[in-house]
């Protein structure tokens, strides 16, 4: 039988993750000794868990600006607990120079792991200090799996509790992943926007509300309501960010800070600053950031509303390009591929599709990081990586999609003037202008002989007689009604 | 038989609408004559939603604070429209006296819609203009539904249109009720919590991660972390209301402003203020205001952190006051009814239930003004009425549910000292005390040997020979284990 | 100030709960006396919760098919202990005498509670055992708030808990709006989509895809798709139906039956079945019917589809509809109400904005259900207020929604044969039935140099000479077009 | 800067794309030339979508039972193709090896899209087709690119359109899934749970409401309300299956079925029912089957509800299980990693952990389902690919927890006998069993006298004298209160 089923033996293959390993090193933990394939930095607690948790796949394996960001964390405690006299220099060197690749994506073939495993995180800091300290006693020329010189537990994770480490880790994820990607992209999409906001600004056009035809204004008029929601929305996910930027590292088990030094804390966050070239702070109060991650809700609520904008942007685009013939069809949105080998003018809106898609994901990921958000139990959160796979995959999205909207349609976008021009005019909705001239009774019975006839206005009101051509041209002019009185 | 159904007499009927009244008034429209109930002020529009739409019943009329902010804008509109030399002054006082009727709430009676009408919110908008109109015309001693001296439309909607009255009453309710009930509520919950945890400080208990034995800390370090939750709650719910202070009005039908006045927005976000003592401004962009309504999207936003975080608070106070025999049992929290005529201690925690009940409307609540949030068509988001009723639920339920939470439950909190140190000393963590004094092999011996026997952690190290009584207790000091090292 | 508050007093008042009462009588309980004002048959709980939960007001009482529910099992109970020798005939009578004054909603006034008390329910559940109680004992003469001849707890409650009564209440409210009011108006409307079908079954219009032109179909073809959804609605509804058609009554305080007796759980499920005309059963396992609320989840899964149905007819009917001559317009909506005094043919699709608000109202309804529905503990779920009254609001939104929407919309719908026949005879797709004739490639430059020029595909065909007007009247027959070759 | 980004070029690197092929093909489509990788398979729509939709990167491609279920349609398509006479056997008989290739996972490598593609699927479709038509070639010794002898649209997707495949193979996808892989575990958990509640079931514990101490039950009792839910989920689960088992193949491009034959659709369904093992039916109505995919919003809801009773068994055994010596610890379950090499018996319920999770993951995926699922428009339903991703992700999700949480925790729970005993006879609720004996008043007095001492109730009574220690053990008997009366 054929069936649609994943095999098996590749549910966690995002990375390549052998199987098949011809050579089998053993490492060992509090529970004993595990075998692990001999190419591979990690040890035993990875292996243990890389076992016990076949869930999701390579779809689920753990982001990798998560694992990024343990390397840049792990690094950054190296370096103060030397700083403050606890950490021998040269095995900080080493583990700094691990840390390094680690943050740097050179090691992702060496994390295996998946989103759901335990729900402090611990399984994946144990992967890092698992394949720093691995990597470290390679490069100071010990044996993989002998924890010397550089012991996972006692120096790469010193001073630090799986508690405190991941929700750090979800924060740097979060603030650079924000910051150097989705920010920039709202911003120039919100530019490509305005440009486009500028070159409409003279074509006029119908207006529609309730989706009925209503009174006129720009086109450019139009898109500045995009524009203004893009300024908002970059406004929201910044103030967001800044939530993001307190860094649980210090609190260690329970958040009281047990076997950290004081001081710690402070220079952990100015050590990531300049690591990352990001502003980070520790938190003002280590209970709160272990037990509970409000700022992750808080921000997934910022890309929340980012994504009801785009759903409605996006929307919008799409039934102004409908057409070509039988849709609204005042813009044309660029052609990318084949919509059909046989119908010209056939463009199928599917940047707009996919951005649409984007928002319909992000607003699920948010109901899981609300529900995941308020299951904290006293001293901890254990629903820590789903919390963050969903907020990364919200922010790529919204940043990617945003890219690929922008490049791939909005910058392409031409105004069907004709088309324009055309609605503009046979709209009924003009006769307002003729309120104050001809008083409202022959103006209504103007736009209803005309709706009852299928005339334009002109002729309308010609066939009643109640102005002449020349009046009619120079008293219903869309270019009027565009905004308030000037007196 | 006996059947569930409201009866559909009573369909709508939160408020008296008497729909048996003897006495009849015939009102007009462009549809022509409806008869409406002579003892109501509403006129023929109202009249036909209120037929037409027969949806929810009387937990679905439009909520009350909307209702009240409608008589604020309708004042404010006739008193800048005079100062503007539009609109005579013995008119406008008037309708500045029956609109401050309507904002007084004098008026609920006249207000029979419901939440599910035209999305616009223009019934509601026509049933304000129609009940002030007719109201005016009273006081200036004309007859109900002539329209004369006071006409809904010419007068009371004056540079208006439902397109942009209906968004401002939302942000005028919206910002009226945050900043009256709900914020002060958070903060009272907040100063409730901390001075809890003022109390709580010199209490020492353990620590449960994962729900299991660790570190300890303090009672009063536990509730901190819910004061950090609340100081921050308040602060996202104050950023989203900075968004929530731009006002509509002043777009009209499509937000180019047709038929106002420059000039115009900017006095009635300042007359707005006045009246309200809350600051309000006009909106920047008038297309995005009308089109989009973002900022409700946003707040909600807040507020669904704020659930998050009440949902946690609310759930590890049940769970450390559950028992008393067979729970946790660390806290005794008030009685405030008959848990039980049998079972003396049985206190259920019914203010957690409805504190958590709460928080879960709000997450729904959010959900579905997420969905509206992002329909807008074009000029018009349609789900006017849906986003903002949601909205306010969720703001009053936080606002009342924090107020009966620190009242009836968090006020009257009493730590279990005994249940707490017994608890505390039962725990094997505190073993990680010794590790430096009598080595890691045998601490960990001495936890083992205590785990498996049942014995204290200072039985098992007696038994064990591994230190003395004496050294016991001056080395297992849960009060040195509460925070970093301080050299 | 204005403020747009609800006025505290008026917190709970959707019906009439005087608090000014001169009179005021004196009931107890475990905790003492309370005064509860003496026109009011509730007693001392339900006083107790009145004043402790001041949550969400008059929007958030009790649902009012929840206190008919009560009445119908309490009458249900009184019948079934008799028969079973418990109680004595004589009170069993009066309690059923005032369970049916509940079950038919003539004291609705008399049950104050909101949906935010204990979680349990149990403060309603002590309500009507309350007012039972104080009715029966003046049906036989008795003083309000002796507790005698007829005692809240020994014999309105007889055999009874909160646990097992709230949740058979929970499913008797759901199964009875949804049986008898719910289905029939979804029947309704599937007819009336069915009607329109078959009036349109000739009307042959462009088909869209990706809101492009493309194939045609028939409007009656179109409209079948709805027909299809709603039957299926119908069939999901009607499913999860059998789900809650299961009564927890039996289970008492845990699930275990203490103090029932054998027999009483399957009487009970007869007894409501005559009652109401609706066939129910006793619960297969009474710990799964306290401490979970899956079969409310479930319905709630259901009542979520079925409002993602109505969206998309809701949508594409309105969208259908716009115009007048700037949008699709394909159909004419029937003229409800005024939608501008000025432009004639300006409709707006209210009735669609009402049904798609509600549907939205659906979706988040359905995320609180769904958390509160996974909230459980141990053996008890205690959100069970908050999940029926979410629930029952679905089911009544859904069902008034499509009654409005049938009777004010669908009912009155017209093809605009003309447009629609334009449109169809404007498209570029018809060119497709050329291929088989002229060749791919004088097809496709037939369009595409129609496309180019703004021609018909006619006159397109005829200009470049590639066949001749009686060939293509011939051949290019949308008609054709609108299913499988039969060949 | 060290940052935690992604690299860009290695956006999609699920499977192995290599960018920096050496050799490069030309492949053309309606818009001309373009290069691809020559050891792809793929054409030159499926490298236009590649460069033009870079959103989500690895983790959003199209998932793998998607992939499969088009080689599974594609070799049904070309066999009734070909019974129909439309298709060449020899070309035939090469699709249909290459289609088998596909459907075994064989070609993954040549199926880079992401999820975030055109809404319709139409990408993913070509992409099967030119896959499948370029191996076609290469076993009938051709030229890749050359489109003969078997070409990609004439051939591979003869009678077929995108907006009929990709909802077909979402339904493939789907019901072999649910089928193959969530059923059997759903019922292997259940039969865990049940050989437990078997074991369990003389075990008398005190049962808790309101996380309060309650009336007793056995564990077993307990253990088969989870029990009950598996079963209901099942049921759920299984009829939902039924609405996915009706295929859109035969609708074309709008639902007319212009393009295919009589016949076509109904050999189709037979022909994918031969081909997987399951029964699948042709859609009643395709207009309905592409416009709209509620069967796919049923099918989450279903989902949704298992979610909800997953999350509550998973919160339970947590809590039951917490401790060691501070929680519950009612239960011990499974160590399966080092909790801490410090404190025996610390476990962390970590399958649980992953369980709640993968439901928190479920539950946002619903929303995003039942967003996009709302959101067709017309003929066509644009957010195909994001339903069906989340739908598999749900559904993968859950099989896999439901089978690490069997396999590693339930598999392994013991129940702490002497725990459960002693928190038993510790509780104070077990007084109700003397009220028949000593009466209320005497029974109450002996309770509170316990709480306020902190005495057994046992001891309460001889102290109290109000039975004797005999009288007391007769008749205090758990084990008679875990049932109703048996009289």
């Amino acid at each position: 039988m054929l069936t649609a089923r994943t095999t098996l033996s590749k549910a966690v293959s995002a990375r390549t993750f052998s199987t098949s390993a011809k050579l089998l090193r053993t490492e060992k933990d509090a529970f004993g000794d595990i075998e692990v394939p001999d190419e591979k930095y990690w040890g035993a607690q990875t292996q243990r868990s890389f076992q016990n948790f076949k869930i999701g796949g390579a779809r689920e394996v753990m982001p990798e600006p998560v694992i990024r960001s343990f390397g840049i964390l792990k690094k950054a405690a190296a370096k103060v607990n030397t700083e403050l006299g606890a950490l021998d220099p040269k095995l900080s060197e080493a583990i700094q120079t691990a840390a390094t690749e680690v943050a740097e994506g050179k090691l992702l073939d060496h994390f295996p792991l998946v989103v759901f495993q335990t729900g402090s995180g611990t399984q994946s800091n144990m992967n890092a200090n698992e394949v720093i300290s691995n990597r470290a006693i390679e490069i100071l020329g010990g044996k993989l799996g002998s924890k010397n010189p550089v012991h996972p537990n006692d120096h790469v994770n010193m001073s630090q509790s799986s508690n405190d480490t991941f929700p750090t880790v979800m924060h740097i994820a979060a603030v650079s992943e924000i910051s150097n990607h989705l920010i920039p992209e709202l911003k120039a999409l919100r530019d490509a926007l305005q440009a486009k906001s500028d070159e409409f600004k003279d074509i006029i056009k119908i207006g529609r509300t309730h989706l009925q035809d209503a009174t006129p204004l720009t086109l450019g008029q139009e898109f500045s309501g995009y524009v203004q929601q893009l300024t908002n929305g970059v406004r929201r996910v910044e103030q967001a960010l800044e939530s993001l930027r307190f860094l649980a590292q210090g609190g260690t088990a329970v958040g009281t800070g047990l076997n950290t030094r004081i001081g710690f804390p402070e220079k952990i966050a100015e050590e990531v600053t300049k690591l990352t070239g990001l502003q980070f702070y520790t938190a003002p109060n280590k209970f709160e950031a272990l037990a509970a991650h409000d700022a992750v809700v808080e921000a997934s609520g910022a890309l929340n509303t980012v994504a009801a904008s785009l759903f409605k942007i996006g929307n919008d685009i799409r039934y102004l390009g409908s057409g070509p013939r039988c849709g609204y069809g005042e813009l044309s949105l660029p052609e990318n591929e084949p919509g059909s080998s046989i119908m010209p003018g056939k463009v199928n809106p599917t940047q707009n599709e996919a951005l649409t898609m984007a928002c319909t994901q992000v607003f699920g990921n948010h109901a899981a990081i609300t529900f995941a958000g308020a299951s904290g139990q006293f001293e901890l959160n254990v629903f820590k990586p789903v919390m963050i796979s969903n907020l990364l995959s919200s922010t790529r999205l919204l940043a990617d999609a945003s890219n690929s909207f922008r490049i791939h349609c909005v910058d392409g976008i031409k105004a069907n003037t004709d088309k324009i021009d055309k609605l503009l005019h046979e709209s009924l909705m003009l006769v307002t202008a003729l309120n104050p001239k001809i008083g409202y009774d022959a103006a209504s019975k103007t736009a209803k002989n005309a709706h009852k006839k299928g005339l334009t206005l002109k002729q309308s009101a010609l066939e009643l007689g109640v102005l002449t051509e020349a009046e009619f041209d120079e008293w219903v002019r869309p270019e009027k009604m565009i905004g308030p009185k000037k007196d």
